[in-house]
C-alpha cells in the first residue's frame, strides 16, 4: 500500500522521511525497538492523554464554530480533524499514512518525557492503534444511540421506500461511472468498475450524526435515509466483494458473495426478531441487579455482542450496534438508556470524526502538483455522477405525499470512510492507477463535506415552505438547545 | 522479564509455549506478521468487543455474586478478572504473561473469522495494547470522579492526619519488612530494601471503589484514607526511584530523589492553586459553548491535561486526573459534570479492576510446587507486615476523637497493582530472587483481597457502635440502591 500512500503524499520530503523510514522497518523490530516495553506502556498511555486532548479540542473548536455560523457542528468535526491530521499540523497521524516522524504529537511526547523521537516508533504504533480502536468504539456507539433513537416499526413501514432508495443510489451511479470512465476516459474495464463500485456506499455516520444534530433523525425522510444507508451499507459491502474478488481472480466468486448476501439478510432480519423475543428477558435480568451501572453495562454487552456477530460474518460492526439500538429503544429501559449512552457518545464519537478528517490528505487536491491534475480531472466527473445518482435516487420515492424526495437524496450523498476503504483496497490489490485512485479520494473529500451543509440546507428550506414544525424532541440536548437546557 | 513471567507461570506446559514463542520472537516481525495490515484492523477491533464482552460479563457476575453476599461489588470484579484471566480461563490475557498461544479468546476470534490462530499474534498484541489503555483510562476516570466526589476543603483539614498516616504507612513496613527479611531470613540488604519498598504503596483505586461503594467517601476517615493514599502514592514514586537505581547502580541518585520530591510537590499544590483561579474561566467557556457534550469534554480536556503533566514529570496520570476533578468539584458545574462521568466509569473503570484480576497469576501459591514454598513462608511474613504497618498508620491520628483509627488503617491495607509494579522492576532488573518476587506476589494478592470486605466490616462496626447515619447521599447510585432509584 506503500506506492499508493506516496502517490498522494506527492511531496518529495515526505517521501524521502518515508522512504528511509521503510528502510528502517527490516532492521527494527518495533516490539524490540530502543526502549524497554516496560518504559512502552506509560509512554503509550501519555500519547494517547495527549491524542485525545487533540482531538477533543479539535472536535470543540471546530464544532463550535461551525455552530455559529449555522452550519452542522460535524462539519466543523471534520474540518479540525483536517487541521490536526496528515494535511496540516501532523498531530493525529497515523503510520500507514507516511510514518513515524511526521508525528508531531510524538515529537512533544518525546521532549515533554525526555525521550528521544527515534526511539518513539513503538509508542506511536501503539497509540495509534488504541486511538483507531477508539474511534470505531465511537462510530459503533454512535450508531448504537441511532438505533435508540429511531423507530422500529416507523422503519419497517418505510422499508419498501428505503430499499428503492437503496438499490437506486447503488445502481445509478455504478452505472453511470462505470460507463463514463470507460467511454470518456478510456479506462479499462476493471479499474473502471472499481471506480464505479467506489461511488455506491453511503457513510451512515455522517449523515446519521446531522440528521441528529437537525433533530430530524425520527422525521420521515430521516427514517428512509437511515434504513437506505443501512442497507446501502450491506450492498456496499456485497460490491467490495465483488470488485475486489474481480480485482484479484479476475473473475466474480459467486459462492462467496451469495455468502454474503445470505449472512447479510440473516442478521439484520434474525437479530431483529431474535431480539425483541429476548427482551423481556434483558429488562427482567437488568432489573434483578444490584450494582452500579446495570443498565448501560448491559446494553453495552448486547451491543457489542451483536457487533461481534455482525463483524465475524464479514459485515460491519456498525450494523450489529445499529440493530440493538432498535431492539432496546422497545423497551421500558429505553429512556435511561439513552440519558447514559449520552455521555459516552459524546466521549468517543468526536475520536471517530477527527481520525476521518485526519487520515484525508489534501495534497491530492493541490493542482499546481502535475501528477494531480488528472486525478483532479477524473475527479469532477466522478463528484458529479457521485452526486446525481443519489439524488435521483431520492426521487423514486412512491406513495409517500409530503415527503422532501430531495432531502433523502442528499441525505445518501456523504461517502466517507467507506469510500476510502474502496480507494484502499484498489491500490493494495494493484488495479487502480495512480491518478485513478486520487480521483476517488477527491470524490469521497467532496462529498463527504459538502453533504452536511447541502443537507442542512434542504432541510430548512422543507421547513419553511410547509412551516410544520418538527415533532422529534425525543434526540438529547442537541447543537441548538442552550447550555442551561440539561 | 520473561524469566520472571516463566518462574511465576510454573507450568511446564506454558513454560514450553512460551520458549517457542520467544524463539519465533526474532523471526517474526509482529508488524509483517502473516496476515496482511488491512486485515489486521478490523479483527483488533472484533477481538476489543469480545474482550469487552468477556470483561463487562465477569465484573457484573463478580459484582452481582458478591453484592448479595454484602461483599465489596469491587471485590467481586478482581475475582471475577482472575476467573477469566491467566489463572483460570485464558480468555484476558495479556503478551507479557505468557504468549499469544495462551488465550482462549484469540482462537475463539480465530475461529469465528476464519483466521488460523497462529497468523493472530500482530491481531493479540493490538487488542492487549488497547485493552490496556482502556484499563489505565478507567483508572483516570475512577480517579477524576473521586476527585469530584471528594471535598478539597475537608482534604486540608484532615492533611496533617493523613499525612502521618502516609509517612508512618510507608515507614514502619519498609522498616520492619528490610530488618525482618534480613534478620529472620538472612537474605542480603539489596533485595530486602527492595522487598521492603514493596510493602510501602497503596492501591488508591480498590480502596476509593470500596469507600465509594459504601457512600463513606466524604466521611472524615474517608478523606483521611483519600488524602493518605494520594500521598503514599507519591511516597511510593519516589520510594521506587530510589530503590531502582539503589538496585541498578548499587547507589542513591540524590538529584533523581530531589528532582522527583519536587516535582510531586510543585505538581499536587501548584495544579490545585492554579486550577482554583482558572475555574471560573472554565465555567464560562462552558456556558458559551453550544454543541452538545460541552460540559464533559471540557472536563475531560481539563482531567487529561494534569494527567499528561503528572505523567510526563514522572509521578501517575492519575494524580493529575484526582486534582482536575477536586478542582472542578469546587465549580457550578459539579452537579451536572457528576452525573455525565457516571456512565463513563460505568464503561471504563470495570477495565481497570478485571485486567488487574486477570494479571493476577494464582499458581504462585499452590503449596503442591515445590518451587513456591521458600515463597509462600516468606510471603506469609510480608502479608502479616503489610498489614499491621498500614493497621498501625491508623492509630497515629491526633485530635480527632470519634474517628474510626481502625477503619483508617484497614484503608491503606490493598497494595494492588502499585505491588506489582515493584516486583516487576525488580524482577526485571535481576535484584529479587525467584522466591521473594513470587513472594511480594503472594503479598499483593492477598493485601488486595482481603482489604475490601475488611474494610466493610470495621465500617459496619464502626455504624453499630455510633449509631450514626452515613450523611454523604451524593455519590451517585452505588450498590445498596435499587435499580429503580435512577
Amino acid at each position: 500500500m506503500a506506492n499508493w500512500m506516496s502517490a498522494l503524499i506527492g511531496s518529495d520530503l515526505i517521501a524521502g522521511i518515508q522512504n528511509s523510514y521503510e528502510l528502517l522497518q527490516p532492521l527494527a523490530n518495533p516490539w524490540l525497538a530502543e526502549i524497554s516495553e516496560a518504559e512502552v506502556e506509560p509512554l503509550v498511555l501519555a500519547s494517547v492523554l495527549l491524542s485525545l486532548i487533540v482531538v477533543y479540542l479539535a472536535a470543540k473548536l471546530g464544532g463550535e464554530l461551525c455552530a455559529r455560523v449555522n452550519l452542522p457542528a460535524v462539519l466543523g468535526e471534520l474540518v479540525g480533524g483536517v487541521i490536526v491530521g496528515v494535511s496540516a499540523l501532523h498531530l493525529i497521524v497515523f503510520p500507514e499514512g507516511g510514518g513515524e516522524v511526521q508525528s508531531l504529537l510524538m515529537n512533544f511526547v518525546g521532549m515533554t518525557t525526555g525521550q528521544a523521537p527515534e526511539g518513539l516508533l513503538r509508542v506511536f504504533q501503539g497509540e495509534s492503534e488504541v486511538i483507531s480502536v477508539m474511534a470505531e468504539l465511537g462510530v459503533i456507539i454512535l450508531l448504537f444511540e441511532i438505533g435508540l433513537e429511531s423507530d422500529l416499526k416507523e422503519l419497517i413501514r418505510v422499508g419498501p421506500q428505503a430499499a428503492m432508495v437503496a438499490i437506486v443510489g447503488v445502481v445509478a451511479p455504478f452505472a453511470v461511472g462505470t460507463a463514463g470512465l470507460i467511454a470518456l476516459f478510456g479506462i479499462d474495464t476493471i479499474p473502471a468498475v472499481f471506480a464505479g463500485a467506489a461511488l455506491t456506499a453511503t457513510s451512515i455516520g455522517i449523515t446519521a450524526k446531522v440528521l441528529a444534530e437537525m433533530q430530524k433523525l425520527s422525521s420521515k425522510e430521516g427514517q428512509i435515509i437511515i434504513g437506505a444507508a443501512v442497507l446501502d451499507d450491506v450492498l456496499g459491502i456485497i460490491v467490495l466483494a465483488v470488485v475486489a474478488s474481480l480485482a484479484k481472480t479476475g473473475e466474480i466468486e459467486i459462492l462467496n458473495v451469495a455468502y454474503l448476501i445470505a449472512g447479510a439478510a440473516t442478521f439484520l432480519v434474525g437479530s431483529i426478531l431474535v431480539g425483541r423475543l429476548l427482551s423481556p428477558y434483558f429488562v427482567m435480568v437488568v432489573d434483578q441487579m444490584k450494582t452500579r451501572g446495570q443498565v448501560i453495562i448491559s446494553s453495552l454487552i448486547f451491543a457489542f455482542v451483536l457487533a461481534y456477530i455482525a463483524a465475524a460474518i464479514q459485515l460491519e460492526a456498525i450494523l450489529g450496534a445499529f440493530a440493538a439500538g432498535l431492539i432496546l429503544a422497545e423497551t421500558s429501559k429505553h429512556k435511561e438508556l439513552e440519558e447514559q449512552i449520552s455521555p459516552i457518545a459524546d466521549m468517543l464519537v468526536p475520536i471517530f470524526f477527527i481520525t476521518v478528517g485526519a487520515r484525508t490528505d489534501l495534497s491530492v487536491l493541490n493542482p499546481l502538483e502535475p501528477a494531480n491534475r488528472a486525478g483532479l480531472i477524473i475527479a469532477s466527473f466522478l463528484v458529479v455522477v457521485a452526486v446525481i445518482g443519489k439524488v435521483i435516487a431520492g426521487f423514486v420515492i412512491f406513495g409517500q405525499p409530503g415527503v422532501n424526495r430531495l432531502a433523502v437524496g442528499v441525505g445518501m450523498i456523504p461517502r466517507g470512510e467507506v469510500g476510502l476503504v474502496f480507494a484502499g483496497v484498489g491500490a493494495a490489490s494493484g488495479v487502480l492507477t495512480e491518478s485513478l485512485d486520487a480521483a476517488i479520494i477527491v470524490m469521497v473529500i467532496f462529498t463527504t463535506f459538502m453533504a452536511p451543509p447541502l443537507l442542512r440546507m434542504v432541510f430548512k428550506t422543507d421547513d419553511e415552505v410547509v412551516a410544520m414544525p418538527s415533532a422529534d424532541l425525543e434526540v438529547a440536548e442537541e447543537v441548538e438547545s442552550s447550555p442551561e437546557a440539561s
